[in-house]
């Protein structure tokens, strides 16, 4: 059945959220091995969620794997992109679960990337008013970041992430071996959350992805296994402090702020989400530098770790008023005012009201 | 300012679920009196979602109330009525919300009847992942149920409350002046809620609904305060001991399989929830005594309420396969298997697996 052994070296996260606490299972094969889906209990039913690209890679493997808990397995394929992360696409996940009469022990399957993952969790959040749901990311973006920690959602036409909910999934099976087949261009969009977390919450492992980028580069299994690990261990630790952001958990919004206004500004997929980080990351390191909150070593070392990784350098240009009026759309914003995630001296990094200006002034510098 | 002392009598009800614990404020003039929304903390901003029917009666004394608490105070007006507990008006509250630059502080206030709390407290668990909300409820059927327990939806065209989440509520605030120009029709819907908490939960209270069944019929204030009191001391109970409806909480759906499948076989709207719940709970009376579960004394004392109380007797005709089929649609399902509330011996209700032959059978004698 498999050609490797089942016990293949992984690594389990666990994310600690009491009665919601659940794994993180990473490593190389780990979805073909098997035993990838044994810390759940065995139910009647699974609904693979999953788009016309990932399907036909790694929905075989997928659903050979859940044979082992699940005894009716089908599957859901909506259209891929950030332009179908609306109730359209929901509503499409909705009538096939209707159509199969499936019930409320049902076990949602989210096998894809972000949209993928985003869109099942808010299905499996509202779907009878709640089921549960496995997250299997198949994007290096979906994996270090979008399937850990149950944020959810749906864009709004004015408003990147507006609609959702927090539901934490079940289980979290991330296999690296799904990375080889990406396109490049989303290779780099992961690699921009991976450098958000060394950026604003770990310096060690901001040094460690300097000095390994021509691995993750060319997609070297121990150094992204090492990448995904890293980050799970950190948002893992984030979460479990601050599961519905009301503070700490902000801190991981470092550089979208700015990259929810790029990506509605220039409409839904044309910048995707990790290049808006990217270059989001830039315009927020700008603006600390500005405050004088972090001296320019630590801004060059961080904006040059983000342009030698491939990331876009230059924003679009959309105007100063519309970047303002987009970034007070933002979650973060309280009383019409923009709240920025920024950094701080030589590790840390903090969330502040910034004024107009001082948006103005970042804005213009980066705008093409 | 007001013509009513501001230490009017009044009834508190603690829903008891530790940091979501909230209050249930019941009394004659409690929204004219002040003070209504004390037990909220002081914000910004707060939007009142109400419909074109109830805004013009209520809304400005609503609006004056909320001034003890809010600086900023607008309001959405959605449209009346099942057939617009959709994805299309749910989407009309969000827009609204971005519109008006809405942040993750607002608060919103459902003022109406279960439309418009369902859809206001769907609203608030998903606009940002989660706003707080408050309940205003100005139907019976509002006060004595839909309004209390957070459970927030939208109908699918294929399955009633399909879509929601559990969202418990700030506070609740239900005012029986407001019953006064309520419609006939929606006064006996609510009865159809409040008989069912006596029957499925609380025979004392069956008893002093039956003895005081004309004045709640003429809308006496003590009467219908009382009614309201005892119906949210039931509900909360429940919910406290069951909030996300794995067990005893299922009993609160005593008549409702049933009836779904009438509000939906029939069309959205065209009989009104109580109703279809007052003739739901006549089929699962008859499920019951046919069951041997209850005797023949049990079924007629609670039918000839349910009767007397000007519900519909008579169940319209969509063939019995097609009950069977709206009926496996309901959450209580298990595997395609119909799951129903029904009554056992003198005092007690329970969930059980029906089958086919049965529900037919009580279907046969109750289409018209």
């Amino acid at each position: 059945m498999s050609d490797r052994a089942p016990d293949l070296p992984q690594r389990r996260i666990n994310v600690s959220l009491s009665d919601r606490s659940y794994d993180v299972v990473v490593g190389s094969g780990v979805l073909k091995g098997g035993g990838a889906f044994d810390a759940l209990p065995r139910g009647e039913r699974a609904v693979i969620v999953t788009n016309d690209i990932v399907g036909p890679l790694f929905g075989e493997m997928a659903e050979r794997a859940l044979r082992a808990r699940f005894s009716r397995i089908s599957t859901i394929t909506i259209p891929d992109g950030e332009p179908n992360k609306n109730w359209q696409t929901l509503n499409r996940i909705f009538d096939g679960l209707i159509d199969a009469q499936c019930d409320r022990e049902t076990t949602l399957v989210a096998l894809g990337g972000g949209v993928v993952g985003d869109l099942t969790g808010f299905a499996a959040a509202s779907y009878m008013r709640g089921v549960s749901y496995v997250q299997v990311p198949t994007t290096l973006l979906a994996q270090v970041d979008s399937s850990v920690g149950g944020k959810t959602a749906i864009n709004h036409p004015a408003a990147k992430n507006m609609i959702g909910a927090f539901h934490q999934p079940s289980l979290v099976v991330a296999d690296a071996d799904t990375l080889r087949t990406l396109p490049e261009r989303e290779l780099i969009c992961g690699l921009a959350e991976v450098i958000k977390y060394g950026a604003a919450l770990d310096t060690a492992f901001l040094g460690w992805i300097d000095a390994h980028l021509t691995e993750l580069l060319a997609r070297d299994g121990d150094a992204l296994t090492h990448a995904v690990v890293r980050s799970c261990e950190i948002k893992a630790e984030v979460v479990a402090a601050d599961e519905r952001e009301s503070g700490h958990r902000e801190l991981l919004n470092f550089g979208h702020t700015f990259a929810h206004a790029i990506e509605l500004g220039t409409g839904y997929g044309t910048w995707l989400h990790g290049e808006a980080v990217g270059c989001g990351m830039l315009m927020a390191v700008e603006a600390s530098r500005l405050l004088g909150l972090i001296d320019a070593q630590r801004a060059d070392r961080i904006s040059e770790l983000i342009v030698r990784a491939g990331l876009p350098s230059r924003a679009p240009h959309l105007g100063i008023g519309r970047y303002l009026e987009l970034m007070r759309l933002d979650k973060k914003a309280r009383g019409g005012e923009v709240r920025l995630v920024l950094l701080t001296g030589p590790a840390g990094a903090t969330v502040q009201r910034v004024d107009d200006q001082l948006v103005a002034a970042v804005v213009s510098k980066f705008q093409a």
